[in-house]
């Protein structure tokens, strides 16, 4: 992360004994004593406005959009330019990311790896990504967007809670579906790419619709 | 390397007990089994017509031509183009290259790394140097280089050892510079580019040369 110029980490449920015997590269002290570390994966995204999941894609099938990670440059430079908040999302080592934890991502980006061998240490994953947006070509030419900002992930995660149990009071259907719902929520309001301000109406329309199911 | 879909490994004076126990990733078996170990670069690269230094500029100066990671690709692919063969060498993590050993590189990549923290892991760097040659833009438009094969590396040494010797036949200058003669030489050869014809023709003027100083 130092060698490529990024600073802000988080890490979601370390294992307690490696994290607090974690040591740094030499000069990048600060990064590992200034890091979040959290429960859960929401909470450590819950301000950002474009969550970036990463992985291969050998075994499932993607149930969010999927770039190549050459092509996520101009799609984060884009983000930025709206003063929007991009995490980058990296999954255990040997498992990758949870089906939970790609629902709370609005893209998918995969490293190109050679098909007889998909998977990469975790470490280099992290240096390869980070070098391709350092690269240069994060900066778009294209002209402001004129959308106001995007939705916070924390936004879309209050807003997806709250759909949900509209459909549970509203008995949309039987309560065995009720997990298998909450996920299509969360990868639904992921692809409409909601503004902040959309978002808090929606958000608005459903404690209202809660509220009216209840009484 | 295998992610990227490289398999030539060539290792150069391991320390012996670790290159014993060294164990790849699963899936990568063959790559160390088939490995080449030699005691010096000059062996490892005798039959490559371009030599890739990488490293950061730190602390010194280069002494052959730099590019940036992100141009080597033309670069190599107009190697590979004309039937060349191509190393990439990396150093060992703590020190990188030496100059002995730069001094056997047509070329020097950098890692456009932070100036904070130009160091980088040596596994790191390898993935993030052959994820842009794997990248796809290694494949130029550019129409097939009229020129013959390059000369190998190991013609490059031996050219490089007879003109050292001839210069010492010739008391070009005093012993005590015999060394940092040889070091220039080396650097001049590659900066020529000669093509494989070229080569031998040179090599045969030395040892004619060579012939007459001894007689």
């Amino acid at each position: 992360m130092a060698n490529f110029g990024f600073s802000r980490l988080a890490v979601v449920a370390p294992f307690e004994a490696h994290w607090r015997e974690a040591k740094s590269a030499v000069g990048a002290e600060g990064l590992l004593k200034e890091a979040k570390c959290t429960e859960r994966l929401a909470e450590a995204v819950a301000d950002c406005t474009l969550v970036v999941g990463t992985g291969t894609l050998d075994r499932r099938k993607a149930e969010q959009r999927v770039v190549s990670l050459r092509d996520l440059g101009p799609r984060i430079g884009a983000e930025l330019k709206r003063c929007g908040r991009v995490a980058l999302v990296f999954g255990q080592e040997k498992r990758g990311l949870t089906r939970e934890n790609l629902a709370l991502c609005h893209l998918l980006a995969t490293i190109p790896t050679d098909e007889r061998q998909p998977s990469m240490n975790l470490g280099q994953a992290v240096a390869v990504c980070l070098y391709e947006l350092a690269r240069g070509e994060s900066r778009p030419d294209t002209v402001q967007d004129p959308r106001a900002e995007s939705a916070t992930a924390g936004e879309l995660e209050l807003l997806a809670k709250l759909v949900a149990e509209a459909m549970a009071a509203a008995n949309y259907s039987p309560a065995a579906m009720k997990k298998v719902n909450r996920h299509g929520v969360q990868l639904l309001l992921r692809r409409l790419h909601l503004n902040s301000h959309d978002a808090r109406r929606v958000l608005g329309l459903f404690r209202r619709i809660l509220w009216k199911l209840k009484v």
